[in-house]
């Protein structure tokens, strides 16, 4: 699905996403992560083969979400979550962590820091439901 | 299990937990609460009887992740990730979201706005592993 003007804005900030994924008896996996824009699609770089990429390739749902930074007066900010489906693909990974390294770090950084990093996976999230608090989404969670 | 002094510092703070429960079909789902220390529980209040509620009541695996807000130089924060099982019984939301208040909005708040509010439900989670990048947690994610 589209993914709605306001919803991107955040996701092109430098808000850090928190990432669920299944483990193998289906108990909620979560981590941290950077997260880009590939048209309406959600990337996440990472270089070594984690346990969200091996859950992923098992069981492809994933729900990514981001705050907002200002907090409202009734104590919560607004909150953008993704639902959606991942494809992981090879290579890659240090190129995507070097875009989103200007948005995350500052403009100059060089990143990975080391010399020969590994090409690593992308993870490509298909959004197929929108949730959370915020123009993007009309319904109470 | 016991939850260790560091993230309990963190619990104890103003940052915005963010919750996943699984839906019957076993996709997680995510919302954002304030979250308080009870022991070494942790409570969430809600009013309404939310549909992470309903969740729990069917399976009861919940993850609850909070951020720590200083960036190190790589752009990530340390985060506190904590596995566990709920448990949610009624009444006393009102009294633990006006304790709550005082640290998520300000020291002088009345919350819920409200006159009469209805009594809800608290959910108290039982730490069952600790997960995350911090002091918390030795091993890589």
């Amino acid at each position: 699905m589209r993914i709605p003007d306001e919803a991107r804005d955040l996701l092109k900030g430098d808000g850090l996403a928190t990432v669920v994924t299944l483990d193998p008896d289906g108990t909620p996996q979560v981590t941290v992560a950077w997260v880009g824009l590939d048209g309406d699609e959600v990337v996440i770089a990472t270089m070594p083969d984690q346990r969200k990429l091996r859950n992923l390739r098992r069981d492809p749902r994933i729900v990514v979400t981001v705050h907002a930074t200002t907090r409202n007066t009734a104590g919560l900010t607004e909150y953008l979550v993704l639902y959606g489906r991942a494809r992981i693909t090879e290579g890659g990974a240090p190129e995507l962590l070097q875009e989103l390294a200007h948005t995350y770090i500052g403009p100059h950084v060089k990143f990975p820091p080391m010399p020969n990093p590994p090409p690593g996976f992308i993870t490509h999230v298909k959004v197929e439901r929108i949730g959370g608090v915020g123009p993007w989404s009309p319904e109470t969670p």
